[in-house]
């Protein structure tokens, strides 16, 4: 009987400190110390707190206090136009950043802009298009001073594929691209419509995890599309799976494939790779990587241009159109069949634009420190797609890559985008017949270059070594991309996601307490194994408020708990469990399910002649455990502040029967 | 500056009496107790943690421990079949109380089925062949011993909408009669589908408050539709929301009521609602409103026979057909057009027959403290309605208020059911043809007192004292099924649900914490006015797991947090903030993107020259804090046991400057 001795020793102790530190001034009452009743609160006051709290988290409207009404007036149009904000203290010093970061971007962006547009199945000039609008209504509505905006390959190959389900683009071609501008209509109208609304935080349901995998599985998924302009196949497969490229990519393999066209890829592939080497070995020439692609795309066009390989099979962009944005408003179908589908592609290309976007800006907005309003960048986003889809660009966002050479160029303002944007626009109305015999192959090494940088192997090892599910989604979106489509993926990381956020909310954990010696904290045995149990006397702490989607499980579980505690005494001749104390800090809220479970477990107690304790109930529980009557039905008696006091009130009362 | 003196002093005793109780062993060392990292688990062990959790949180297998291969067998098959297990020990005295209550209920649901058949569309005898298999099946394999099988109201309405919506069951009552069929088979599939894979869990998304709002809507929903029979009426609104059915009741005074019908009907409906009246007054008397109906029908049969009403206009049943089930396994779609309906209708239909039995079997088996594994349950009542659907029945579930009657009678075992069951044979064998002069009225006076008790308010007035949110979502359900469809109001009762789900995972809880006079625990300041802060150092306490749909949000209203304090702070001429205290004994869990976000709040409150630091982080997130390099990053230091130790860590370091 010695083992049993020691804790009961040790629990006159805690008793002992318990009643020394808490009614050193009572010490008539026992307890001095109450749980706290909050004064209840009004019930509008409630409502906008919690309208406060899920809609405007982020307090857009600090600002705005105690300020007069002209005042308000200037400060709401600034926060639709910022630039009118920032504007105001904008100098030379800023612009000579803003220009060469300008500069560099515009570089990069011209060739991938024409790349991108082939995934979407367009021709080329409305990648160059999308680079022209979008900037410049982003910089007169955005936030993020780093962001570069225009077409990105994973929104690109995104809504290639879904427009492609819908039309063929080869011979539909004019029916195909009324149906991408509608897309990038609605997009839009999502992107602003969320924003708007405050809805921001629903992109915040696809997990960091998934969308690593999402990524690197369109990265692989773009970089094999290229292999078609890489290797120079002219019969190329539809699908995007790894699969069916493959076996298109070798069954051409005897006559499709063009030498020439490969040895112009294969160079300048590893021009490139090089030039990116350079890039990161060197902070500093980083503009080596950024200024590459333009320098290929030059040389590769002079090259074919003076050799005309193109008459020996080297695929050339023939025909790029002069000129800036055409209007597209007429061509957006507000009626009619296609349009449900533009609403649906358009929702689907939209929400994922949005969440690049966000991304990068968030990661920008952290690395100088300046808040970034989510919401607002979505209203801007989609007011920059809305009018993009009225002038002939598809779906614009911010670009990983491109945003990260802005920044590292030096960029200040959104004013690189316009730089960007006008370089674009003297592109579009004198250089691009200039780009009649570029290889396609070039484009290809372009982009497989600039993709590879998604696969990010890295994020994908420190996601396997912190938590298991995430790499479950993580891969899981990986291979749906790169084996079934790009749909597919995304289906699988969004259910993964969800499939997450409802195991948490229906399976929250449970923990056994035990007291720390020498103190009187109680903890969980299993994360201090030198926390002793309390003989007589069960603590368990639920991890999550009390709702309908797990009461019941809380409720079995407590139970089972108590079953194995009571199996574990009975073969150890212990002290039979007499009191069960249920540790309730984590438990911020509670609902009418989680009271009927309380009450189920406290009868089922009763049966086992087992009393029900609680230590710590929050504010909004024991509001609730009152207004339900629960609170007197258990005893006003048995509800503690700390886990300490509810031992000191059980111990003294034990009957002992070993 | 008395007002800062004071806080201090007190702090000051803090840091006393934390060192006293702390450090009282080791001197050296001012802090003795780590936060504990546990062992490190397997993967495969805590993966296996994970699904046991998730999927047999109820431990099945508990019985099956340590026991031999053949005692394993038996105890698998009487798992299927508890009528084994608890056969062994069936006695005539269980006999006796089972075979009154079986016999209560079976004079309660022979008029209650063929009324039911007519929400659902069907012919009469469908409603009795549908309380004749199901029950006995359900007999040899469900666990609750209180539950009464048949069809209920609210399904039957619901099966009848959806039908209804796809064919018309009096042009086409073939077609109609096999739809019925194929989604009766396809609910049941449905059930034991969610039955064997464990996912029973999925029915505990629909929240009690959404439930509630749902039944009683429905319930008003079904009384409205029986208007059509109490009164008399032949030209009736095919619609089910209330502002249809009172313009179709309204529009038919003058010339579609029949004062006979209404006179019997009332007469009738007195009576029932006066037994019912007595059968509330005294438990003992629960048996006048159980046999009250048969009674009624009874009566008014006789009363119609005799006096030939039916050639004044009293409608009558006029035929149902003789004999037991016919076999429908043919009739079932399995290819086709209406597969697909079929199958849809089922899901549907099925998951709401399982909430309403779950649920009572739950009420039941915690009155009588016994435990019902719900996913066992599910498997018996998939297999009833599959076996159902090859009989002719259609949906059965169990009934809200013949499960009450059965409890009160007395039943002991599933064998009331089998006693009903044998009751509905006779009936369909010799005394259907009876029932030929039946009235209608009769029946619509029989259903409208048995749904009024669906209308919980009393629930309803709890809900809107304990959570008002959950309040929207009673309503919510309430009001679609009344004025739009019952199907309206299932899609908002669910959509509400998961609302609340997902606001709960985005929007966690943050306190500010305070020192409770005279002890070392610190509580949210809301709660406990007479907490103090503790200069210079603002101690938050996060109530969530940390996850990817709440990183960002916590970071952000934790620098929210911030800046309203060092505002606060500035005006009262205070020492500033320079210490961070997260609370994170709630934070159950983190993942990468709340590592990431950790990091980001690291990274602001470094530029704001606050330190950040941890209390108490549980097992899983001081392991992620370590496997991530965060715990490096920030300082081990920095990480500690209590918020009381952290404190009395941060007070001696600041430097006054108020």
């Amino acid at each position: 009987m010695s083992s049993m001795s020691h804790p009961a020793d040790e629990n006159i102790e805690t008793k002992e400190m318990d009643s020394r530190s808490l009614t050193s001034s009572q010490s008539q009452e026992p307890y001095v110390h109450k749980v706290g009743v909050p004064p209840k609160q009004n019930l509008f006051k409630e409502f906008q707190y919690t309208v406060k709290e899920t809609f405007f988290s982020d307090d857009p409207l600090r600002p705005f206090k105690d300020q007069t009404k002209s005042r308000k007036f200037v400060l709401g149009i600034e926060a639709i136009f910022p630039i009118l904000s920032w504007g105001r203290t904008y100098n030379l010093k800023k612009f000579r950043g803003d220009l060469i970061a300008g500069l560099t971007i515009a570089s990069l962006c011209i060739p991938q802009d024409i790349g991108y547009s082939k995934l979407a199945n367009l021709s080329p000039q409305y990648g160059l298009y999308s680079s022209f609008v979008p900037p410049l209504i982003y910089a007169l509505m955005g936030s993020s001073r780093d962001i570069a905006i225009g077409p990105v390959a994973v929104v690109s190959l995104l809504l290639g594929t879904l427009l492609q389900n819908e039309i063929d683009p080869n011979t539909n071609p004019t029916e195909y691209r009324r149906l991408a501008f509608t897309a990038t209509f609605f997009a839009g109208i999502t992107q602003a419509t969320l924003g708007v609304f405050r809805l921001g935080f629903l992109i915040d349901f696809l997990s960091h995890a998934a969308i690593v995998g999402f990524m690197g599985g369109a990265a692989i998924t773009i970089a094999l599309q290229q292999l078609k302009g890489f290797l120079g196949i002219e019969k190329f497969t539809r699908k995007t799976d790894i699969i069916s490229v493959m076996s298109s990519v070798f069954s051409s393999a005897h006559h499709g494939w063009n030498w020439q066209t490969i040895l112009i890829g294969s160079t300048f592939l590893a021009f490139l790779l090089f030039a990116k080497y350079i890039g990161k070995k060197s902070q500093k020439l980083f503009w080596v990587p950024a200024i590459a692609p333009l320098i290929s795309v030059v040389l590769s066009t002079l090259f074919v241009y003076i050799t005309r390989a193109d008459k020996h099979g080297v695929a050339i962009v023939k025909h790029i159109e002069k000129g800036i944005n055409p209007s597209s408003v007429k061509e957006i179908y507000f009626t009619g069949n296609y349009l449900g589908k533009g609403v649906r592609i358009g929702i689907v290309a939209g929400m994922i634009a949005l969440t690049e976007a966000i991304a990068i800006g968030r990661t920008f907005a952290s690395m100088k420190d300046y808040q970034l309003d989510g919401n607002k960048e979505m209203v801007a986003l989609g007011a920059m797609n809305v009018v993009g889809s009225m002038t002939s660009c598809y779906v614009a966002t911010g670009s990983f890559s491109r945003s990260a050479v802005n920044f590292m160029a030096g960029c200040e303002t959104a004013v690189s985008n316009i730089v960007m944007s006008v370089v674009v626009l003297l592109t579009l109305q004198f250089i691009t017949p200039l780009f009649k015999y570029t290889p396609n192959a070039i484009l290809a090494s372009i982009i497989i270059c600039a993709v590879i940088n998604l696969v990010d192997y890295k994020a994908a090892i420190l996601i396997w070594k912190i938590d298991k599910f995430d790499f479950v989604a993580c891969m899981g979106a990986f291979f749906g991309v790169v084996f079934a489509s790009v749909e597919i993926g995304l289906l699988i990381a969004v259910s993964i996601s969800f499939a997450k956020i409802l195991l948490q909310v229906t399976r929250p954990r449970t923990a056994i307490l035990g007291k720390i010696p020498r103190t009187t904290v109680y903890r969980n045995i299993q994360q201090y194994p030198e926390a002793t149990r309390v003989p007589g006397v069960l603590i368990i702490r639920v991890d999550s408020a009390i709702y309908f989607s797990n009461s019941n499980y809380v409720k079995e579980r407590i139970l089972r708990w108590l079953m194995d505690e009571e199996e574990r005494v009975n073969r150890d001749y212990q002290t039979r469990i007499q009191f069960l104390i249920v540790e309730m800090s984590p438990v911020t809220d509670i609902d009418t399910s989680g009271i009927h479970a309380l009450e189920e477990l406290f009868r089922s107690l009763q049966k086992r002649e087992v009393q029900l304790v609680l230590a710590n109930p929050g504010p909004l529980v024991i509001d609730k455990l009152h207004t339900s009557n629960f609170a007197n039905f258990l005893g006003e008696d048995k509800i503690f502040l700390t886990v300490a006091e509810a031992v000191s009130y059980c111990s003294p009362k034990l009957a002992e029967e070993p």
